[in-house]
């Protein structure tokens, strides 16, 4: 015990007289400690764009990219009165549902009501199947609170609620709530899960292979991580479908230079709406299986497929379905969102992944890799929750909710049909059937007087050509570089997502500016 | 034109016949396609803890590490019945106040429901001042919802705000919305920021001084990023002050093999508690302003000072003060966070981050890597805008804000004596003065056989220690091991959040443990 007392050393309470202790009570305290320093010049700075990190320097992203600081400056332009050929920019460059006049599903927001301020569950002007989902919810927070860091992986209660929704969705393959990870939104999961997979120096770094178009959140990533991006070209001569002699190519070539270890897929596909057949999924998966790839499916639109002759399959059941030498052996992992679909609660930052087949030690590394960040947004957890149990026939809401589920889904299945309709009247404007998701990819003629322009502007053509409609429209779309495309190809990426009448002028203005843009530079 | 319409490909409706525009309606179809296929035997893991990224397997974050999965497993086996000396865990670990017991406050609740769902602005039963502050912000969201994204730097006039507060707070010193970026709790700001600062290969790689004991945020975000961890020891003898001489000798040191580049500093100090002194921040801002050094303020617990005698000064103040060649010369980035404060909103993953002396080029790279996640939570967002933006006097809530406010801080202040006090009465337990933060990080005396029987358990001593604390009693805390601490001396890190009652016998439960330990291990 002596020892142990030796332990205690000077105390040091705020009145002691170490040379931190001491308090200094005003500013002048401080400008005298200065005066024994000497005056300098002005120094460099420590963080430059020479010295800053090479990797994230390199990232592009172009949904939010040059043509949207663009369409900022713009709009600050119209409220200082500036006049512009058009009164409003109109943001068809981002799958914002809500920004975008859609209203948001009435019973997610009054569990979410509920959970933020539990009081109201004695409003008779809620629901009881609301109030029994934002309690049992609560129940399973720490202190009953939203305000409560959840477990690293999400709250218990929600995961098994994604675990039922998956095998529902899934006829019945089973899903183990050990399984799901909340995340905040999918961007975060697939960026967490590609951060795990990557290794290796030079020639043995992690190959990682994305479709071209892609969402550019992978190749974001993929830079910020030095991994190695593969590109395998989807076929828009056949609906961007994905072909896996593309796929093969893009493997072998690869492998002079990495080591391709992981494949993403996004289906339904962003930018480019097509909805992937059974078939192709299982050729995919067999291909997974035989390169020994690591899967990653995006299926955060597996709500939105419009064509009435696609169905959405998710990896995940046809992997089992494949048979248990497929399913006991590929590992997947597989991303939903509450910011599609039909609720579009993109501002809650919700989500989950599911993953297959993982090694156990590695369920064990992606759970101490989650807590550094300790949990995803609750309120987005509570949101998704409600996505994946949302009201059933017999409950007092349902009736509601499926007549707000409907009319979303509906006006998306009408804006896709008229979309591709109309693109595909404008001569040098190509759509391919929107399938699925909540864009238009179409696929643009831009005259080689225009090409030159936009080399002596020093840009993409395509990016040339989205600015020119941005300045003379107002119509914020992205050019297909942002998303890649085979050389030579030019598109754009719009969304389906302004109310119908608004889409119909913003479809109009479009091609009237397209008939200028192609006499101008004929 | 003609080259236009060449561009129209073969269309590929639904019913055409390319090889992935057929349709496979069943199962049975699936599993056909595979007849072809040869069986083939238990395939290798592709994502192994061999195969994975080293970086993020050298990740540790013990404040959610192994103790606290012990912790989960031990509450499992008093669910399903067994008997232990204790009835619950105690989850003294993590600074989760809501989990804890402590009750939101209203006003911040009260106007997140009305963000979250709007009809309630015609309900009598909110005061009129949340519904300004409610309306305020969802007039600042695009399509006045919470449900969308908002810009990747946050919502603006919630950046306003902040800004305005960064102003009172500083008693004048200028902030400015174009430097606030609002963030997914503090934790994403400080990984954001660190992510652009690391560069360099070998021994111009980025050195990261971070004080020991530290956050292991610090050390698992250096980790990830394969950056270079710097430590600088925290005088325990003198209250855990920073003394300036040994940042100087780790800076020295480092040069060696590293090149350091960025400092971290956490006042109030996690685990510590220390509050820093004015003199002891200029003398870092000098030192920064001398090495060329970019500063990393973590000032999450800036509302968390309990001893009379300290006050908190933020460094973006004092740089302000010490003269035009500080506050224009030196990189600081600031941080601050919803989850701890007197709110405690850990769950909605609120936070915003300040910098100053970017280079301008730098903040558009920032946006640019910021925006490839979309947004922080919008909910979290809003939250952030009531802690800079609470109730002032004269408006309907602030006499129960305020009380509320006063509340938690008086009883964190009591509890922080109690905690200091109780703790000097244990033979071997030596604690320094809780100035602020939420934590205490007492120093244990382990005697020789118990660090013996530790190493036969291949665990650090003071992990073998908090274990068996938590096998003995239920109560969940850190060893110091997880925070870093000098070669030989051990500490364990617990919260005072438990209400002062279960605080005192989570205190005596201690303390009868360790006189217990002592005697078993003499």
């Amino acid at each position: 015990m002596q020892r142990a007392a030796a332990l205690v050393g000077r105390r040091c309470g705020p009145g002691a007289p170490g040379p931190w202790g001491r308090r200094r009570s005003s500013a002048a305290a401080g400008a005298s400690a200065l005066q024994v320093r000497p005056a300098r010049g002005r120094r460099e700075r420590i963080l430059t764009p020479e010295s800053m990190n090479p990797q994230v320097k390199a990232v592009e992203y172009a949904v939010r990219g040059p043509i949207v600081l663009k369409a900022g400056e713009i709009e600050l332009e119209l409220q200082r009165g500036i006049k512009k050929p058009f009164t409003e920019v109109i943001r068809a460059n981002i799958g914002d549902a809500q920004a975008m006049g859609q209203q948001p599903i009435t019973f997610l927001r009054q569990v979410m009501a509920l959970c933020t301020y539990p009081n109201l569950l004695d409003s008779p002007s809620f629901p009881e199947d609301a109030k029994k989902r934002a309690r049992r919810i609560l129940q399973a927070c720490g202190g009953n609170s939203l305000g409560s860091y959840s477990a690293s992986q999400g709250v218990n209660c929600i995961r098994e609620d994604v675990a039922a929704y998956v095998t529902r969705r899934d006829g019945g393959v089973p899903a183990d709530p050990d399984n799901i990870y909340l995340t905040t939104g999918a961007s975060d999961g697939i960026s967490t899960i590609l951060k795990i997979l990557v290794s290796g120096g030079g020639k043995s770094r992690t190959g990682v292979l994305i479709p071209i178009p892609q969402y550019p959140l992978y190749s974001a990533v993929i830079s910020e991580l030095d991994a190695i991006q593969v590109n395998y070209y989807l076929d828009e001569e056949n609906c961007w479908a994905l072909d896996v002699n593309e796929l093969r190519r893009a493997v072998q070539e690869a492998k002079d230079h990495c080591n391709p270890k992981v494949l993403c897929i996004i289906n339904p596909g962003n930018p480019t709406g097509q909805v992937q057949s059974r078939k192709c999924i299982e050729d995919v998966i067999h291909f997974a299986w035989e390169e020994k790839l690591f899967l990653l499916a995006d299926e955060v639109y597996q709500d939105n497929v419009y064509s009435p002759d696609c169905r959405f399959h998710s990896f995940k059941k046809v992997l089992y379905e494949m048979g248990p030498e497929y399913s006991s052996n590929v590992e997947l992992a597989s991303f939903h969102s509450t910011s599609k679909g039909y609720m579009g609660e993109c501002g809650y930052r919700g989500g989950y992944m599911e993953v297959i087949n993982l090694h156990p030690e590695i369920k064990g590394q992606l759970v101490k890799l989650l807590s550094v960040r300790l949990c995803p947004p609750v309120s987005g957890q509570a949101a998704m929750d409600i996505v994946v149990n949302p009201p059933v026939p017999g409950e007092e809401s349902y009736e509601q909710f499926h007549r707000e589920k409907e009319s979303v889904l509906g006006n998306l299945a009408a804006k896709a049909k008229l979309t591709e309709d109309l693109f595909n009247q404008v001569p040098g404007i190509h759509c391919n059937p929107l399938q699925g998701a909540m864009y238009a990819f179409p696929r643009i003629f831009i005259p080689g007087r225009a090409v030159e322009a936009a080399q002596a502007h020093e840009m993409a053509p395509d990016m040339f050509y989205c600015m020119k409609l941005l300045e003379e429209t107002g119509i914020c779309v992205v050019p297909g570089s942002g998303f890649g495309q085979r050389e030579g190809t030019y598109h754009f990426r719009m969304t389906i997502l302004p109310p119908v009448e608004k889409l119909k002028t913003v479809l109009q203005k479009v091609k009237d500016f397209h008939m200028t843009f192609l006499d101008k530079y004929a």
